[in-house]
This record gives structure tokens, C-alpha cells and sequence, in this order.
């Protein structure tokens, strides 16, 4: 309470605490890991030889990552009661990917902080990896509870419409088509392996193919889904859809 | 506090309350929820068209999958404060994977509970998949943070050697090159495509060949690490390593 305080309206920082106070909706605690969360790795590494513990961002992306995947998991499952884990694992992918933070991220103009740091060329995955590691922050600061709090209503319920991603279209064949036609070009695909594995289920290896150049492959229980995969493999790679993984 | 003195001496259920008290440590309060993470989908799919809401353990699966995930994570953050995100990450596959969850789960004989709600063919995937689906219902029935504590101290610090994990191989194209100097086959590795990102990075495209013919391809920023990727997917095909994506 003090620190609070103290962090509010006395120290020498209280001006970023204002700001990170309009985003989080409390008044922060360790000040030290949200300055950690801004500092982008091509800023620490120039003198972090030296130095024994690391200082950028990275380790706090890592644990926010894992902070916003179970904030989203549980969202998911408490929202959608009669829905499998197929559809949950779908929309939390539709939710969380990199494309999505790094909007978010955006939004809630974490640039700012970045540049604060120090950052000077700041790119768009550098926004969506800085949103993670500021969940990780906020995870140490504030504990599991509050920063669900924070991802639930100042992240997901604000700038994640749940109910258009419903109907988004994850149909990467057609996707894929659409773009063959209209640069005519022609998409074919193959089967590059067929097996059984030792459960004894048939397994698939598929090879998408444009203009007969083999462009992903991809593999998967039926012929049908592993066309999915490589067809998003190879949305990506031509640059039509971003990767959820990045 | 009532519920679990009735849960643990009361109930019709005080023998499954017991059980589950050596694993946990605590005292259950839903039930119904650990029901729920040891009914396979093979049982709930006999009648469950009539019914509204899914009662395998599935979507339990999915959230648990996550929890473990971020404890994990958390975990490895505090133990390593001195390494970086890629160790983080890499350490927790070999935590969490597909087989180091079947094992922790026959430690734990949930395949008792597993028959006790009518199971008979219990293959080692279902036994790695209900200890997700445990972890969701310990979740739900007391919260994050007895959650993480459940996981660290009868999970993780019981039955994982973090110090033996450290130096695991995970050189798979040494580990591809034992296999085939064994069998008296050739390996060998072919580079499919090379590119520039968007980012202007490159980016390799590698298969590997057993005896000259594809195994598996994989894709990475640098030809060496495309080259463990392409391995140790050929390695999970060929059956030496399990996959730790499940």
C-alpha cells in the first residue's frame, strides 16, 4: 500500500506508473519488471556480456505466454460449456496468435514504453512478444488471480471479438484455392506416405504442390486434415496468413 | 469445510475421497469433477449424443494441458534466473512431453480410477491425457495457486530429475546416425529450399533421407537447426522418441 503510495505519486518514476495505471487499472508494485518487460533484447545484449543475469524481455515472454495460453484456456472453457477441446483449442489459437497480440499490443500502444527503453526501430512482432512479457510482469507483480482479471476484461473482452472469430474461416484449403485462381496458378496435392502407427492408425503425409512445386507438407490422421495443414503451411510461407507460433 | 468432512468420512464416495486424498495431499470438495477427468471419451460417447453438455474429460484435458503448462513455465523461470528463454522452453518439452506424463500418471496408479469409472483397455496416451484432465479438475475445484502447488511438490519435484533433464541428448541428428549406423542404413540430408523471410532472414527447408528416401522435412533460420528439426521428426517417425506434442 505504501509502495503504492509511494510509486504513485512520489518516485522519480511516477509518470510511467501513471501510464501503465490507465493500462492495467491498478497501481503497480515492482516497477523494475515492467522496465524489464520494455526492454527489447536489441537493447540489453549491447552490454549484458558482462553481466550474469539476462536483462531483456525473453524470460518474461516466455512466462507470460504460458500466463495469457491458461488465462485464454479457461476463458474458452467456461464460456463455450457444451463446446469439445478441438473447437477450444481452435478459438484460443484464433485468440492468441501472434497477428492478434501483436494488434493488441498496439492498441494499447505499448510503443510508447518500448521507446522509453530506449527501443528505436520497433517492429510488429516486437509489440506482440513486448504484450507478452508484460503479462509475465504483471504475473509476478500481482499473482495468477489479478492478472486473469487483466487479460479477461482489458485485453480479451475489449479487443477480441469472440463471436466474429466463431465464424472466421480456418478453411485453409479453400483459402489456398482462392488465392491459385485468382494468380492463376494451379494447386494440386500428393501423398508422399502412408502408415499405420503403432496404435495402429492410419497416418497421412501430404505434399502441397503449386504450379507442381511442392510448397509444405504436412501430416495428420486423415488425408483431409493433413490437406489443412499443408495448406496453411503454405498460406504462410507465401505470406497470406501469419503464423500462430511465430 | 463441511463438504470435505462429508466427502471424507460421509459420503458414498469416501473410498474415491481417500485415494484421492494420498495423491493430492488435500481433501477434495467437487467430485464430480475428478469423475469427470478419469472418464475416458471411449465411455461418455455411448450415450452422450442425447446429452447437452460433453461429460468426457477432454475438455478437463485441455485446460489442465495449459495450467501444467504455466506452472511449468513459472518453475523453471525461478529455478533458471540465468538462462535464457530457449533453455526455458526446451527444458519443459522434456518435462512435459507426451511420455513424461504417461509415466508420472502410472506413478500415481490413476489407472485405478480410471477402471473405477468403467474403463477396460487403458492405453499409455490415455493415462498421460487423464493427468492433464486431473490437473483441470484440481484447478477448478481449489485455484491456481494450491494448483501449482500440487503440481510442484507431488509432480515435479517428485518425479522429475530437472539436474538429469539438463543433459539429456537432444542432438537428434547424432542420435538419427547412431539409429542407421545400427541398421547399416545411410542418412543423409538434402536442402529443399532456401529463402529470404520478409524480415530479409533466411530460411532452410531440409529433408532427411534414410537410404535415399524422405523421412521427414523440416524448415528453421539456419541449416543445422533445420536439420535437428527434420531428425528428430524422422526419429518419432521411426519410433525411437515419442513425440511431445501428443
Amino acid at each position: 500500500m505504501v509502495r503504492k503510495f509511494i510509486n504513485f505519486f512520489v518516485s522519480s518514476d511516477k509518470l510511467f506508473v501513471k501510464e501503465l495505471f490507465k493500462i492495467l487499472g491498478f497501481v503497480p508494485v515492482n516497477l523494475y519488471l515492467y522496465k524489464r518487460a520494455f526492454t527489447h533484447k536489441s537493447l540489453s545484449s549491447k552490454d549484458s556480456k558482462s553481466k550474469r543475469y539476462p536483462t531483456n524481455n525473453e524470460r518474461l515472454e516466455f512466462l507470460g505466454d504460458a500466463i495469457l495460453d491458461s488465462v485464454t484456456a479457461e476463458y474458452l472453457f467456461r464460456k463455450y460449456p457444451s463446446q469439445d477441446e478441438g473447437f477450444l483449442t481452435q478459438m484460443r489459437s484464433k485468440m492468441v496468435n501472434r497477428k492478434a497480440l501483436n494488434e493488441i499490443a498496439s492498441h494499447m500502444e505499448l510503443d510508447v514504453f518500448l521507446k522509453q527503453l530506449g527501443a528505436t526501430r520497433i517492429s510488429q512482432t516486437m509489440m506482440g512478444n513486448t504484450f507478452e512479457a508484460f503479462v509475465g510482469a504483471i504475473y509476478l507483480d500481482v499473482g495468477y488471480n489479478r492478472t486473469k482479471k487483466f487479460i479477461i476484461n482489458k485485453m480479451l473482452r475489449q479487443y477480441i471479438d469472440v463471436h466474429h472469430l466463431e465464424t472466421v474461416n480456418t478453411n485453409y484449403k479453400s483459402q489456398l484455392l482462392e488465392y491459385s485462381q485468382k494468380n492463376h496458378k494451379t494447386i494440386s496435392y500428393s501423398v508422399l506416405s502412408h502408415y499405420r502407427t503403432k496404435n495402429n492408425r492410419e497416418r497421412f503425409k501430404i505434399a502441397v504442390l503449386l504450379d507442381g512445386k511442392s510448397l509444405a507438407t504436412a501430416e495428420d490422421f486423415s488425408k483431409k486434415s493433413a490437406e489443412q495443414k499443408a495448406s496453411e503451411k503454405a498460406l504462410i510461407q507465401i505470406g497470406i496468413i501469419s503464423s500462430n507460433k511465430g
